[in-house]
């Protein structure tokens, strides 16, 4: 045991400097080592303990090339390991069944525990492999096509695809994307509202940074903000893909 | 800097070990050091590195006292920090507003990425805090009472309240709770379903588990599974909860 102190890892590991990594060199990645991290991550707080999520590894090609366009082939998909986190009842409930326990989790509420519970561990997983070497990925796309990822890893009822998580050894140091200064996201005893001043205080820095400037001029946009709401995330994407998620979340019987 | 370097914290930190903290000594927190582990926590991933996300810190004794009942009066809101994590679309619209974008994020696909940015942020505040020898502890119950929560930090239209963590130096050891094994949560390639006998044997050693056995005399079930359906998390709460909750998210154009 042991394996899991911070003793034997990446000592020059530094939080702040952390990055993520879309591009992965030939190295094998050992699963054993990611199941290891995964149980190492299993540790983190879960709702009275109930874990109610799973994780699905998929390395095998075929599975990689079926789940690579529900991703919008976006570069991270050419890794080596996806790892798929779910929001998981199924388990749970077969559970409750067959003890003569009569489950109630067919709502948000219960919803909400499993996307709390499964978001933290794939965190917990992904500082693990940062703090191990690998580089990792989030692919925020997962919950766009959550009905068709379901019936590629053929994921039961119950069972919601919510963060896919791609490993690999990374190939590059990965950009410094920069973040807000934190006076951006804490608010002290209570919420203060943002003035029209404190919003341009609080964005100067990112929209000074020569990658706004190149995002906006390659998008043909005025602002950055546009770059966000017109190109990256806009209205029309963001709306039916929301109405395909909640149809798939109502056929679960979650909302 | 240097300070988030591993090298500099607590090097008999075990992951595999980790517990949560429900009670704290008197020794006081430093608002500057949660700052600084905060700050670190933001360089965790994030959606489009929009960090859709806020978190209050709470400290003042009023405030603290609005709070608990809040969350039930659970032993851990007697906590000298309160840490309420929200899902934030209010200071990125208004960036948006500011600069001629017009978003288009009142909707679920939305949401979720801000869950996921809020959560990921608050988990990795949580593995911070505990590299520095600080105690959290998870309140589940925010979404409870999200709506009476946002009216006792003053969270503004687009702010929900996700998950309040509490902080604290360690007054005990916590408890060793146990976690499913590995077999339980992961699955290889695609995803294979559980058999009646998979059940019995991933449960099987936490039925088995002490506390397990109190926890079931204690309550009066005939099953540890019933003193999750009938106790803890019984759908006779989930449903009228997840209506109110449900309601919130609509008020906030979410849903």
């Amino acid at each position: 045991m042991g394996k899991f102190k911070i003793a034997n890892m990446n000592q020059n590991f530094n939080f702040t400097g952390r990055r993520s990594h879309r591009t992965y060199t030939d190295k094998e990645v050992s699963i054993a080592q990611i199941e290891q991290l995964l149980e190492a991550a299993a540790h983190a707080p879960t709702t009275g303990n109930m874990q109610l999520y799973s994780v699905v590894i998929s390395t095998d090609k075929d599975v990689r090339e079926a789940l690579a366009p529900l991703h919008f082939n976006q570069p991270a998909t050419k890794a080596p390991v996806f790892l798929t986190f779910c929001a998981d009842h199924n388990r749970f409930e077969k559970w409750c069944r067959q003890r003569d326990a009569v489950p109630g989790f067919e709502n948000l509420q219960s919803l909400m525990s499993a996307v709390f519970d499964a978001t933290v561990f794939a965190q917990q997983f992904c500082t693990l492999a940062e703090l191990h070497g690998l580089g990792t990925c989030y692919l925020g796309t997962t919950t766009y096509n959550a009905d068709k990822i379901a019936r590629a890893l053929d994921l039961p009822d119950r069972v919601i695809p919510l963060l896919t998580v791609t490993v690999g050894w990374p190939a590059d140091q990965g950009e410094d994307v920069g973040r807000l200064p934190l006076q951006a996201v804490v608010h002290h005893q209570k919420y203060h509202d943002y003035s029209a001043q404190d919003i341009d205080r609080l964005y100067a820095e990112k929209e000074a940074r020569e990658d706004s400037h190149r995002f906006v001029s390659e998008n043909g946009k005025a602002t950055l903000a546009q770059v966000f709401t017109d190109v990256r995330y806009p209205k029309c994407n963001n709306e039916p893909f929301s109405e395909v998620f909640a149809q798939f979340l109502r056929d679960n019987r979650y909302l």
